[in-house]
């Protein structure tokens, strides 16, 4: 006979597997395994146990155990297209994945000059000075993305003093009281090999790299950030969810 | 002294490059240019020869001179996340970029079992009977898309006995009076070798390559379409707009 612990951890993946668990969400806690399926605690235990040896969800301590936001091919997942999804942070989403983040400050200046850069074909500036970041992002000791970003002095006076693993998103909404309009961004890939310039990612063989360029853009069209960065290929799947257009007449 | 004819092709350009002529925009005609900048037919000819002969728009015969959708990496643009840019079929959008698109059907056949499918750690299913189509798109003799689409025949009976050509999302709407509710897309990245199993492209050296899956969900979370189609990542770029959520409290 299967033993009883396993078709309870099945149970659980079958409703990660169908989507009814979501990445991020909590899964049923050990007492509520012995209250539902009537269990002891071991049994419950070992459950919990399985789920996570099997790659499916990960425990944190003294907070429980939460579906992993991996899919069948173990990619991260990033929405865009959303700026809701996009307040939430790179740090605090890796935490809630049950990744330990980390950043490394490869560069962290304040150009008099400003900046420009081209996205979609249009081009968007932001008048100096502005703040360049560029940093590598670790997820459990590995490089998964190659982040610079650059920020209008002029609209967040100071942000140059907070330290990196903030949500800027949120800190130009909550701190500087901007209101987001529009972000705008592009998508391309290109093969990275081990020995190219571009190649901070300590990379071993040919790697695919998506370059993900944005502008976050607030009202009277003023510029606040712009952004360019490398993500994993390997390691990376960005959503999409299109929805009925504001202007569409139904 | 700078020929005349250069001056202008340079103003022209530099209005694509500034994004006020948007790719597939008409550029101003020889009459336009005559009248404007006061020079003679052969001057305003040259330049637009110039501009074309640069890379950056292409003359269709009768109808005009159209800005290119190609970026400073000559890569095709498609915008993804919204509904409105989706309704424009991949043979339209070709054209009006001034390609030669053509199609060819690898397989056309009904599946009575229905289709199921994992989109952001979500399964989809369409019941049967469902139409597959399995085609190469090219854009002047090159393939660019290698692209596989499952059509509900419940929703969209006889679907089978239209050409492959078609915006199948306009179809979609106007002679199958459906109400597209949402579009999921995930896009990862791959790199395909030459001699790969997965490759249809002819490749000649290792590519990066697009993987968009998608599901299309009209009312009462029917679904009517998924596609999985693989893009060149050397020759395509994707562009997402976020704007404030239909959630968001302001």
């Amino acid at each position: 006979m299967r033993p009883k612990f396993l078709s309870i951890s099945d149970a659980v993946i079958e409703k990660i597997k169908s989507g009814e668990l979501q990445p991020g969400d909590k899964i049923p806690s050990e007492n509520e395994l012995i209250r539902y399926y009537e269990v002891s605690n071991t049994t419950a235990r070992k459950s919990l146990l399985d789920i996570e040896n099997r790659g499916w969800a990960k425990r944190i301590k003294g907070k429980g155990t939460f579906v992993l936001n991996r899919t069948v091919d173990h990619r991260l997942t990033r929405t865009l297209g959303s700026i809701y999804a996009t307040r939430r942070g790179f740090h605090e989403s890796l935490l809630a994945e049950g990744f330990k983040p980390h950043n490394l400050v490869l560069e962290k200046t304040v150009m008099d000059d400003g900046i420009s850069s081209e996205i979609g074909g249009k081009h968007f500036i932001i008048e100096g000075p502005v703040l360049k970041i560029h940093q590598l992002r670790y997820a459990d000791d590995e490089i998964i993305k190659d982040e610079t970003k650059y920020i209008s002095l002029t609209l967040c006076p100071k942000i140059n003093r907070m330290p990196t693993e903030i949500s800027y998103f949120k800190v130009y909404e909550d701190t500087y009281h901007l209101r987001i309009d529009e972000v705008k961004q592009t998508l391309s890939t290109e093969i990275v090999e081990p020995d190219s310039e571009l190649n901070n990612f300590e990379l071993t063989k040919s790697t695919p790299m998506f370059i993900l360029d944005s502008v976050v853009i607030c009202k009277d069209e003023k510029i606040v950030e712009m952004e360019r960065s490398f993500y994993r290929g390997d390691k990376y799947k960005f959503a999409i969810i299109a929805s009925p257009d504001y202007n569409d007449v139904q």
